[in-house]
């Protein structure tokens, strides 16, 4: 497995950036070719001791390096990354990697 | 679900943390109570044009946060924190978040 994780700094308006997500870009993102798992954290995403920089993470899996290159090519991945410009407000961080279950 | 978010920061020597991180890290990591699922990048975390500043990001999976916290609290959660200072010489950014799969 692989996956993009995908961590979004604290936006200008959080409820705005909730709305926005969940109502317009989730659907957007899921109907990304080969996405076979969508998670999200839910409720603060904090550190040990407080609070972080970060207002979500999500985590989108796929069968490997290969397919998520692929799928960033896409008609959708493509719509999918053109549209954090209209909610990521704060910036977000992408990263991805192969993934392995231990 | 809740997971903790384990960030390593590329380190002075990465073959050497990899070899500490699987042969010693995680098996004293697999025994907190309440660890569900534990996942792992393989290979690079790069970003979507290139490196990234991380070296591994592990994925530990808990039934709530409350698991979390009560997890981090018993001993073998404590000799999994003390554990980090013998390996992760780059640093690491740790969170913690409830999850839900959308």
């Amino acid at each position: 497995m692989a996956k993009v994780i995908a961590m979004y700094k604290r936006p200008v308006d959080p409820a705005a950036f909730d709305r926005y997500y969940y109502a317009t870009h989730v659907p957007i993102a899921k109907k990304i070719p080969g996405l076979r798992h969508y998670e999200v954290t839910s409720g603060p995403v904090t550190t040990l001791d407080g609070p972080s920089p970060y207002h979500l993470v999500a985590l989108l899996s796929f069968d490997s390096l290969a397919a998520i290159q692929a799928a960033l090519g896409t008609p959708e991945g493509q719509a999918t990354a053109a549209d954090l410009g209209n909610f990521a407000t704060g910036g977000v961080d992408l990263y991805i990697a192969d993934t392995r279950t231990i």
